[in-house]
């Protein structure tokens, strides 16, 4: 059984935690958190926890195989190079680090020290991602067209980072997944309302070839919360709304079939408009299964799908597009 | 009563046709479609109107005060020149013209011979988009920081414009309508699916002065139609979803108050979080307000809101989102 | 081409006049109604129909082969017969007749005169009554367990019938149509807010052989349109809501099965969560098929499936309910 | 801090625990179920808890303040009478008891003993139901009309009761502490498809004095869950789906207002439809209200609003309603 240490016990931590107790592939050996209170309370409903508010009793320890690391993005770099420097394996929350150059430099090292990296890219273990990767895999959807997210809700301003590093780290790493090819191009706009210089509203379109185009739209002012893809394929479209309790899959037979290009006046489209099938999806905790799939990857000497070369191409979508918004919404080819 | 030829009647015409004969203000004298088979079925319907195929029948009768022109962009210039010429008013279909010059030569022909060009922004005569304006201008939504519109369905695919002109007039219209300010830069995204050289899915983003950004997003392939803006106030934030039948407009008490910029640490920002509130709205169908408009405009000779000038305004942020469009997505500065 | 004379143009009589113009197999020749303001203004919207306030113009006219009856149940019987007295073929608004014993002679009188009856039971002939009835046809859904609509909104009050004369006759006839086995039993609840004797919210259950239960909920004072129909059956179950555009009809691989009567504790059934299933259904209005229909029953002579008898059945069910209600919801047995 | 032992460790108690957990006014002491495997896994999670198979451990434990009984209702008089003979207080899960007289004798001994009784009516400690109790003592509603609750869903099949006993208790504890008024008079309908003699599907009519109708329409089968309460007031009217998120409580400004009774035709009665209001609810989980409040009354020895005299009426009318059931949906008289 896979003994973990937790270092950050904020808004993520304790799902970590929770998820930890009911798997038996592994288990909480002990709980780093900086703040005072947290600690107190750790202590009063773990108390045969080890409980601490030093993140090198958990790296040091000889008790504890792996570190998650489930703090702000700032600390990330530090706190990772300690734990492989110390042995140990590492599950990172998203995004992985705050640069490129960083992420390199854990990969590598950990490639030096085989140890394991896992990225939280929880969302490709939900059963709705999985069931997208499904259908766009076996040729349902047919070739893609588009892909179109909303992430929006009134959400909690983060200090260290903007919306595009808070929210979109989702998008990158579902899109990384179900998506073989690789952006082309990137352009992001956006602003910032509070006047820290972290854009609270960000708009990020990326082109790939065959003329695929990804847009995505994250916005921690919005009145409502919106969690909506829209994909469309030249087979067929989805439509994957995260916050469906039941239907979070509708995968339409709708679209065009454009039969003569040399045709014209409206007729070189033809309109298919028949059933929508909503398939089930597996509803089971993704990060439940994200921690087992950890220990398995450790104790098989398996490469996890979301490893550090998974977290370093997030990062190096992430640099872009605040690239592209520090200059105005430049196109950035890659 | 206003004595009204109606030249086009292919998706639009017939709804003119069918808001005028239910009107007292005016009516309907002739109508003008290319379409044999539509002249054919329209004189059987109507045996009492005279129903052609040469649009000079329209612009020329005696008979006939103002010319309704519902045909393709493309067309607009000639047949809203002639009928000036010839001494009509006009309403006209949006978009206005093809582009900024040539909605200037109609301004200017009107203005010389004193006529009323109306241009048919028909939203701007809903119930849901007065009650937008209102909200605005008393003051309810407080400064406005976004305004962002999705504007997708599976549509039908314009032989000769682009998804932009097909369904960004709605927005900019709207926007032009409601927000006292103008932009200061624009910049769009989008992609051809068919091969055409026409955009089918196309994202604008608008800057404002005071942080306001505007985002519109048009998609001719998506499977589900969606209608929804979300807009936000410093005060309130609002979603119209058009699709609704009787909650078109919420009213959400939420945002963020900012107290101390010098703060840290998530404590900048205060979150409110309160009632929502769905105002009751006209539910008459606008195109039936903005036709007794037409016809009380020209009696009374006022300039309606919907002008030429407001038609011009449309076709320019049209013009410009091509134009960056053309140079991969290049900031336009206004 | 069929012609009709159309008695009653209030608020159900202008879909008639209005389908009627849309088709070749029928159309207007005459309406009456006794309103003098709508006299008036049919005159002026008509001018080459003949208007008229006394029903007998339509009766008695020899260029009329069928009367549509569009006007309150408490003259259905007197219309309905002189109409067929005069060789005319009668469609006529739902509820067919205010009793079962009017329902009977009209029937009688029609066979003597070898004329066509048909019953406004609109919903038949929309597509998701006909999607139903195949699911249910085909075995798809397989034995039902139960079929229960709610069927509310903030309803106009009827001065000559109770909410359930004015509603509930949509479900009776629907059941009627896609539920081949009849009730055998059958009782109702209900109260009146106003004073009237006449109910305003009324629950009618009706039970058959093999355990099939209907229910059906009928409101005026619903602050909400509700028109959703659950429908369970042992292979799978279906929801019907009529409010929504696209996916009116879901099918869910959902139910128990039950594999042991003997077995103890929540072993007995199995559960099962499939996918959802959302078949298109055709669009064509309703009423349009219908008129196109009544025109070809009475071309062919052939009988209608909602001739005389089916609006018996449902008037007989309509006095059922009364009667129960009458008699505080004794279950009354068919 | 009040010491709890809980009995029953299947569907709601883990709910309990994990709750007790977080409130630092009273605590788990012991927990006892008769699944081995659940005794064992308890074990593991809570090594330092009392945990056992055998409910006299608990019940005859020092330590222990109160127990908690959340177990099938056919065990509750049992273990109810014990655990109070023994000088605990209690809170019970829904449905108090198993029939009326069980529920008569423990209040009697609960009297006699001066100890606490709570029935886990949870809804009543819902910011929903909170809300809606509001409106209606505040006299925002105005006197009520209607309440019509459907609590459906593919609910799990009890071996020791019907739906009734299963999802009524809800309705019935929420209408008993939201409206003043006892009904005066009852009726139920249902069926059981299973063939075990429990009804799997029930419809429940009360009446109350002044024209007041309560509807409850609890399903087993159906293949989508609905939890949507109306309630029609004479001012206003309300409908709050507990399965939103955000607007559980929708305000409407929308009804009819009799002007004259001895009026005629549809002209009795105005129809206002007004604006939409959604009052924010408290969102704290409710079980932790109602386990804090237990605390409370026993600490400060106060009758809970949700006593055995709560439970007591709940399990009235559900033994009524299976009168009524058995004797063909006969309406009962109370």
């Amino acid at each position: 059984m896979l003994k973990i240490g937790v270092i950050g016990y904020g808004y993520w931590g304790p799902n970590i935690v929770r998820n930890l107790a009911d798997i038996k592939e592994a288990k909480v050996q002990a709980i780093c958190d900086l703040n005072p209170e947290i600690v107190k309370r750790l202590k009063e409903k773990y108390p045969y926890l080890k409980i601490t508010s030093d993140y090198k009793d958990i790296i040091q320890s000889k008790d504890i195989d792996a570190v998650a690391i489930i703090t702000p993005v700032s600390t990330h770099f530090e706190l990772a190079k300690a734990a492989l420097e110390h042995g140990k394996h590492i599950f990172v929350e998203k995004p992985f680090t705050a640069n490129v150059k960083q992420a390199q430099t854990l990969i590598n090292l950990a490639r030096k020290k085989k140890l394991t990296i896992m990225v939280d890219h929880t969302f490709i273990f939900t059963g709705a991602v999985r069931k997208v990767k499904e259908l766009i895999d076996n040729g349902t959807l047919g070739d893609l067209n588009y892909y179109d997210s909303t992430r929006v809700s009134l959400g909690l301003f983060q200090h260290d980072v903007n919306v595009i590093w808070d929210l979109a780290p989702h998008d990158f790493s579902i899109i990384d997944y179900v998506i073989k090819n690789k952006p082309v191009a990137l352009t992001a706009q956006g602003v910032d309302h509070i006047g820290r210089g972290k854009e609270n509203i960000a708009y990020i379109t990326m082109y790939y070839d065959n003329n695929l185009i990804v847009h995505i739209n994250v916005n921690w002012l919005s009145p409502v919360k919106v969690r909506t893809t829209l994909i469309g394929g030249q087979k067929k479209m989805l439509v994957w709304d995260d916050l469906e309790t039941d239907e979070k899959i509708k995968l339409y037979d709708r679209g065009v079939d454009v039969k003569n290009k040399e045709g014209i006046y409206r007729l070189m489209v033809d309109y298919r408009s028949g059933d929508m099938w909503s398939p089930r999806v597996d509803h089971t905790e993704a990060l439940k299964k994200e921690l087992i799939y950890f220990a398995h990857c450790i104790e098989k000497n398996e490469t996890p799908i979301n490893d550090g070369e998974a977290g370093l191409r997030v990062v190096k979508m992430l640099e872009l597009a605040d690239k592209s918004l520090r200059a105005g919404g430049k196109l950035i080819k890659l």
